[in-house]
């Protein structure tokens, strides 16, 4: 049989549209031309609408880890006292970042498959005494895990204590709701790969004003990453230094196509894939990492293996018989979970096959399947019928 | 008449190889699969190659001033004194870099059009009293005016002293002769989009024992651009963060080509391209900033307008009448000078319609034109017949 590209139903990098991918191959482009400052003067109002945001959305020519050290080396000083809210392996990066730079990091972490919660950061910021936290870092989608963090309620109360919220929302923004200028979110970073349905490569932070005032006490804020440096190329449609061209132009395709499906549609597109895999590995007896659904990631679902069947048979059946990528956990959870992303350019289709070919690779690896994933699946796609009018 | 893609003679971004544009629309691939690391196992052995060097060649997902950061933040703490040395706009971002980091920065400026020369260093480093220089930065091929800098001489200079030679290569490797390792050169930084011929959005690093030294006693190197995070990533031949994806399976491609080709035969093209356009626009009775071919970038020539002719003229007709895109000259070389890169993927034929439609394009503006420009480059190619067996 001949050997189709695979589909990628993991956390991102996220399956690429066409278009983007023809924008991908254009020929070179001079970034200080007259038609890059074009797309440049679509794609930063686009960023904004996606962000939700009335300040410019800053891009970086970099991966996310890029942005949140811009976040932090913007907006603090060494030694200022920050707390890290971990809830898996991609929050628990803020503190790492955040001691690079010299900060003074306390973290809060919660189990594996569990969010971080307003009751737990109030109670944690009441009790805490000495100098107060400059800024709390939290993230919104947890793809480590499968968590959504109720971020709306952690950083009302990040606000009434004073701090500085900065969040990550990689895998969140332009899957899930996270209108961030509505939700107060001092720093957000998101990146390409994920719901923005391009290559890695970019990577985008919005901002708020206290913020802003936050970076003008900061001593050495850097040069790449430089808030001001950046604000102010981007006032006149350019970019400091050389950006990754072709990462733009493909942007400007998918941020498009976003604007052509609508926002709240690229939303319930999400949640229905969401539903529609939780339903369907439910339906084939599997356990789910985080069970309650308000703290289930709209990007990417952990799925815990049937006893006595190992997380790499099952990745192996589903890359090497029907060229299906899911993702195994990572550190301790690896060979505990499978992550199976529903992440950007991610259509019913693509959940019906995975969930199909899922089912079969469990079948032929002895599990005895308890229902049918595709007729599960089937279900929530009938109840909201967004992606297409059945 | 049918609008042809713009040839783009300019010091970077360059044309793109077909192969690369088909590597760019390829569909994503996952950062952590074995696919991925494949293709890692290819290009990490092949940029030492280009570098010349015995050690990894740290990789970025960042433009070249992405590396220019990391070269300063992983090797020198705030309050350092260091010394830059400048002969244009991009040598002089390294001590607009350094001071946005806390270094304390002495600046050693020539006139537009000159190099920086090993007797001025020496002398300079002999008169500097108190504390010595920890760095020296400086660059190699200096594309705002089109001087390339005699580096080899002034490493060896910098290593007497016993500083650190921190070197911008962006514009110089993989198109002149530059081995690190055998210079000297303790950092040097480039950038995809030059002499790589790939798009931008990815560069750099390579670094000596003495920077690695250096590196141990930094106290706050930062995350993303952290030199032991990159080294032990790619020790098993993966990046710490998700890289930018594209443009590692473009380089790939292009890494193959410099290979096929041979970096001697790479350099050889260049200094024929060159030379090629210097005596071009020498036979329009044009000047050149830089006189002297010793000191003549192997990336751009800078070229002054006849008088009576402006730059925006000529550059307008080149865009308008033939697709050519030439750059202006930066800050105060703007309207100065106009320059014409040759670097990346550019062959003889590319210098042929250039040098034409120069000829024509100031023949139209009214310049009487002294000789011929594609007779003088033919000339050149006719002596080092390297391109093609003539």
């Amino acid at each position: 049989m001949f050997t189709p590209a695979d589909l990628l139903m993991i956390p991102g990098p996220t399956p690429l549209p066409e278009g983007v991918r023809q924008a991908m191959g254009l020929p070179a482009i001079g970034h200080r031309s007259p038609e890059f400052k074009a797309i440049m003067k679509r794609v930063l109002p686009a960023l904004q609408w996606a962000f939700q945001t009335q300040h410019e959305v800053l891009l970086y020519t970099a991966s996310g880890t890029g942005a949140m050290e811009a976040a932090l080396v913007n907006t603090l000083n060494p030694g200022d006292k920050v707390l890290g809210l971990t809830c898996g392996v991609f929050s628990a990066r803020w503190s790492e970042v955040a001691r690079s730079l010299g900060l003074t990091v306390v973290e809060a972490a919660v189990p594996a498959g569990q969010p971080n919660l307003p009751e737990q950061l109030k109670a944690r910021l009441d009790q805490e005494t000495g100098e107060p936290f400059k800024a709390v870092m939290l993230i919104h989608s947890e793809t480590s895990t499968g968590v959504l963090n109720p971020v709306e309620d952690l950083v009302n109360i990040i606000q009434d204590y004073g701090a500085l919220s900065i969040v990550d929302t990689v895998t969140s923004l332009a899957s899930s709701p996270c209108p961030v200028d509505a939700w107060g979110i001092d720093v957000a970073v998101s990146g390409s790969q994920k719901g923005f349905m391009i290559p890695p490569g970019l990577s985008f932070l919005s901002y708020s004003e206290k913020a802003w005032q936050a970076h003008q006490q900061v001593r050495h804020p850097g040069f790449y990453f430089n808030f001001a440096k950046t604000r102010k190329a981007q006032a006149d449609f350019t970019t400091p230094y050389t950006p990754a061209t072709h990462l733009i132009m493909a942007l400007d395709v998918a941020l498009a196509q976003m604007q052509a499906e609508g926002l709240d549609a690229v939303h319930a597109r999400h949640v229905q894939n969401r539903n529609a895999v939780r339903a369907g590995v439910s339906a084939l007896g599997l356990e789910l990492l985080v069970p309650d659904d308000r703290y289930a990631s709209l990007a990417a679902t952990s799925v815990k293996p049937p006893a006595g069947i190992s997380v790499a048979d099952i990745r192996a059946g589903l890359k090497k018989a029907f060229g299906i990528v899911v993702a195994d956990g990572q550190k301790d959870l690896k060979g505990q979970i499978f992550r199976i992303g529903h992440l950007g350019y991610v259509h019913p289709r693509d959940v019906f096959t995975t969930m199909a070919a899922l089912e079969q690779v469990l079948g032929h690896l002895g599990h005895t399947v308890k229902g049918h994933a595709v007729e599960a699946a089937q279900q929530v796609y009938q109840t909201v019928p967004v992606a297409c009018a059945l």
